[in-house]
């Protein structure tokens, strides 16, 4: 069964991003018989495109490929025939997430740009203009894959796939990459040596790991990573600050939380260190905003053809072992084992049957197979499941601009407190993000009228 | 099929709710062929015992009852053939729950003697007598039901059944009757001219209503109780401020939350109320003391013989109607539908199969059969999960006095913040209950030691 | 709440039944403020309707009420504005059963018509009318409540609710009504003394039940019925031989069986019966048919104007009680308990939530509440969860007329042997019953023309 | 991580089948660092013991290994230690399966040595035999692997890891492998071009199949190899007649059935035949009992030191493969896709989770870890779920030894007809296996003594 050419469609190829998914290609040149590479974006984001495409182009030639770069507006052109498209756009820019974070943190609040009131309203901006692709990419390329980076990365999946109804989507993520990686280091083995399984949902799953003899090494890994007394230093995800769990509520848990975690299980402890960040205009957002202008200064260099070391530092780091990973995965029917945003059917049993969950799972030409994960412990089985229910009742808000229901997901969020104060943040985030939500326009003029 | 007289068994039974359950069966006398009344203390409460238990005599004869009612502090005695027993004993008294109030709200926290922190050092101190009861009762009365109101009510039930093994226990409480006086005020009718569906947990349950043409409404109650247009006014839980809901919230969820849902949907505005109540020395603990106090005072007056007016401040309204109704159902195999405790066996549909859930039930002969619920909507349901969660790592906890995993219990629990302060506040609390928390002693011993 | 005066249609007026029901109906006139009763038939059936229709007019005019009996073949004229919707209709009439029985038997198969090959062509022919029907009701009577004894009655309720999406409609059955009066024998109680909990399909439900002292009975009832040594009589359903069970196989089953279950757990005996009846022309529906017209004999009479002891033989005892009862508690929301195919949402745990069971409920005026039943043992469940597969097979297949569904529906069935027997018979009967199967009409032509 | 040198145990040592096995080492000798293979048997087999060894032994030679292969009847001693102990016996010998076949059939029954009668009765002989087995493990080899072949493989496994409580236990059925060289076959594709997805319970499984280009191809291999009109010859087990299902029903279906389905779709045709071998004196057992005195006749000749050619026809192709391959696998931690009987913890949602299923697993150095499966169409859940259920009855007879539950168990069984006829097989069926039924043993002597 010979296999035809690709066509890959970036939306968001203007993202300070972009060289390393063009470098993840260029490292699997072998398996993806690339022919095109579309990177689209809008208006807004017209000169970074051109300056991060040119580079993009750049790095193709030095690697001696003869892959066309388009760099365009038009995404219904770059959709065309397109075999995989992967989104990574930010609706509203970076100064979206600065206010996300720090409107939230003005009245003591974390924002959380994935999870906490800053993700709900990245979702509320996001999930309506994915639904839009969805319905351009029906017309377009009904057969393409839509691999999808955008945060909150698992929300976004559910609404592709349950409500926009494209089943071939697969939502990804770093972090458990990084995860990974750490168990690595501190185990001594390499990443063939181990068996990981991953569950729960989009920035909020945790993992198993046992040896090649079969032996459970999850304990060791709590410990040598999270015990006070551990001498051991372990690199991890680059936008959330190493503050310590409590180690013995990590016991009890049994299984390795991921980083951010952290947002819930000591959100004392995050929102003392976000308000220091805050009072010093350090948000995370808006560190990146400044990381990114210097990248595309040095993007612009028309000598470089290589990603530069410094988008290292920009928290992306494994981002394209997990793009381009997975479109060689698909393509090639590798069967590799990846962790995914994808449908539950029953792998997560405390979950909702349709869900969308974070998940390992075998990587088929028909799409990720997960890997079965059973039932949680009652600790880790209740805060998955209300975060779920949280996603759901933010998903529905975001695609109806239903007013109550988006207090209703602020309410039960537990990185938000609820109250009044729940109200007036929903209002001001409301106003303040007015302009990318079209669907929440009535109730916005009904607040500022009051 | 000839029924025998009655031993019936009240363990805590100095307690001032006494005269209220006594006028309960006082008022059942044609349905309770009683014919012994044993209330039980422990040597601290002799004295109060000794003052409600000549005025529960005193009662009894004014009725012109020939009923025996038995003091003691001997618990074995008490239990030996009893028909039903019920607990409302309070481990460590009143001030136990000054502490499980104060000490939270000295770190600007919720105690909440229910499901807070303050609840779940109730739990902690609570759920080892219950199981030393039963373990009493599986000798001494083997048939007999065990009726318990003690709080945390839904944690003390689901430790008897499903740690316990003592299947006859029915939880109960006086919240979800207080509800439909409520709602049968604000709908103008009676309660047999409406259907209620009650499911959730103990103090946090929801409710539907539907009248006696077959149309649900739920909808106009919580408009009429909370919508802050509405222009009627309804009684209320007296321990809970009538601080108003997100009425915007309470839209969304659709269903009608109970009055402790205040502690979660706004917890924000509770926690203010809370403190300033801790400010004047007034916090619910505290008013009770006094309250109590006065209600002895009045116990002594030998003339006194029936229940004072004053007791109904107390916050016990309802407290006969539930506790005397559950026994006379029970006895009579009455099938009245009532609110209780009691085993899920798939019920609510969300919750685990073999957990306690509060819900409405008909009551037989052979105890309460749940009427079917179903699944909650997506917010409910997230919470009612995370709750159920929280219960069952405090009831491990309270048996095993494991440390860590309390402290889970701590992290997950909506109303106590994670991080550095939940240890804090762990550790604070163990100390200071120390005297009642001997499963613990030894992880306390090396807190103090620190 | 004033109650409006009722309109009460039933669908296939002219059958037999009817002077039960009106029997049922004078029974209750001071709980059912009936206006109007509309009897519907088809113009095959005029000439039963005329007939039993008198009959009807004069048992009103003897019990001295107002009531207006209309007969008319108009259904659409019949719904307009009704409140209350019986369906005992009967597609093909006497005849059609009669081929249902007697072409398997004819191949040494069992028929039965209600859960065997007969009765899924009774539900191929019958589902298509129902949802006719539901058509109509949408239009003419958006507020009726449709009581459907047609059956299988099962299937048909199920096809009402989840394919028609008419949540008003509720199924209902005589075998539970004998079911407890046999308990009530056995155990020498009333019906008010002892609590049954019916649970399963329609004519495939098993049943447990306990005294007023709250202790279970199930195992007496067993006992007494069912023990080979028993010396105890019991009457049963009439249409039903009473083939002994094999008792040690109910021992462990720990739960009391239906009638209908003896084609299932002594298939074999029952068969040997079955083909007994067939060789003499004595099959039940035979029998039926000749029962019908001695009862349309006797219903000529002018002078007849209450329900004649003969009808009692027809097997339709209960037949009022269950059918006048449910409307009655429907309109006075009398919360009485009665056994009925309603929603399962989870009221038995092993079965789809969205599905119709038969189930003991609690009726409101806003329908049937089912008391949860929990989890069934392995024996039970397994063949609970064939025979539902089953009826989603048929259901489908009655509403798409797909030949590989029905075939599949055949294949699973107990009751039909499976191979090459399975698709001569089904071959053989849609080709009988082909005028009252439009929706396999392309099929069966392809079957005549092989 | 350096691995030891491996002590292999097979149980029931003296079969047939044991030259494959070794075969099936030999050609993993680079994966399995084998040190010593013990073969175990039983006084009643000691011949065959000592026949089969031998040439085992001189395989091992021929292969220039120096493996010791050990020949004994002490099982104890040759378990102690052992890193893997597969389970091959058949209590009663071949004669046992003869009475299991010719029994039923002599009834006009079908036995079904895996899931019929005689599977049952199977059942019964060996249960105890593996519990005890587990006995000693536990004892001996507590961190040993037991890879059970025994029929029924399923039932065997469900009850060494549900009731044994031996977690380390993996069922293995030739079965599957065949189904997929079926599928390569009619696809013309090899095993690594395609993905398969088994899901359903040992013989009673289900798969569909998937191109390396992500198409579903399970329709087309349903067309190619069951369309009566396709021109397609394949391949299947050797024990079951190639007579064909209805195609149609296969269609509604919608996912590949195994070979051994057809006892269930089409069973009246596989009844005839099986009634005609059985007139015959060659009914399977017959068969495979001549064809193994064959084997052994060759078996003796000490010049062979290869796995002979006739082996095949003995029904064990792939045999060697499943083992081997599933040692190899755990051994090495080589992740390899594998269908295997494992613990089903949500893989399949319509199964009990803690039932044993049959789905397609990665296999780890920890043991299997399902690929999540779903739910399956109503039709082939109905059919697993009381299969399933049949299971756990008989599982429970067979430890037990509770008659009651036996004959529910047969009453439940779609291929035991219901009724008299089926306490008089399973009477009959006890009598003949007495001296393998000791839990049976007073109710046995009760039947003999009526």
């Amino acid at each position: 069964m010979k296999k035809k050419e690709l066509k890959i469609v970036t939306i968001g190829g203007g993202s300070s991003y972009t060289p390393e998914l063009i470098e993840g290609y260029i490292k699997r040149k072998d398996e993806l018989p690339i022919k095109e590479i579309w990177l689209v974006d809008i208006e807004d984001g017209r000169e970074k495109l051109e300056i991060v495409g040119a580079m993009a182009q750049r790095m193709v030639k030095a690697a001696g490929l003869d892959w066309k770069v388009y760099l365009t507006l038009d995404r219904r052109e770059a959709l065309k025939d397109a075999d995989f498209v992967s989104t990574q756009f930010r609706v509203g820019l970076l100064d979206a997430r600065i206010k996300d974070e720090r409107i939230p943190l003005s009245h003591g609040i974390l924002g959380q740009e994935t999870n906490g009131a800053g993700g709900m309203f990245k979702a509320f901006r996001t999930i309506p203009v994915i639904l839009d692709i969805i319905k351009d990419m029906k017309e377009l390329c009904p057969n393409a894959w839509l691999v999808n980076f955008t945060n909150p990365s698992g929300m976004v999946t559910e609404a592709a796939i349950k409500h926009g109804g494209w089943d071939r989507t697969v939502g990804l993520c770093n972090v458990p990459i990084g995860a990974m990686r750490t168990a690595e280091q501190v185990l001594e083995a390499t990443e063939k040596e181990l068996t990981f399984k991953f569950a729960g949902l989009n920035h909020f799953h945790w993992h198993r790991v046992w040896d090649n003899e079969g032996n459970e090494r999850t304990k060791e890994v709590l410990q040598k990573v999270y015990d006070p007394n551990s001498t051991i230093e372990v690199d991890e995800v680059k936008n959330i600050k190493k503050t310590p769990f409590n180690y013995e509520q990590l016991l009890d848990l049994g299984i390795i939380p991921c980083a951010y975690h952290r947002y819930y299980y000591i959100s004392d402890d995050m929102l003392n260190h976000s308000l220091e960040d805050f009072s010093k205009g350090e948000t995370r957002a808006e560190v990146v905003k400044k990381t990114e202008a210097e990248l595309f200064e040095l993007y612009k260099d028309p000598k470089l053809d290589y990603k530069p070391e410094q988008l290292t530092k920009r928290g992306g780091t494994h981002y394209s072992d997990a793009a381009c990973e997975l479109i060689a995965s698909i393509y090639n029917d590798k069967k590799t084992n990846m962790v995914v945003s994808t449908k539950n059917n029953g792998a997560i049993d405390d979950l909702p049957y349709d869900s969308i969950v974070e998940v390992t799972s075998t990587i088929t030409a028909s799409g990720p197979i997960p890997l079965n994960w059973g039932k949680f412990e009652p600790g880790a089985r209740g805060m998955v499941q209300i975060m779920k229910a949280m996603e759901e009742l933010t998903i529905e808000a975001a695609i109806t601009g239903d007013y109550n229901k988006a207090l209703h997901a602020f309410t039960i969020n537990p990185l938000v407190p609820s109250g009044k104060i729940a109200k007036e943040l929903l209002d001001e985030m409301l106003i303040a993000h007015k302009k990318h939500l079209p669907q929440f326009a009535e109730k916005i003029k009904e607040i500022e009228n009051r």
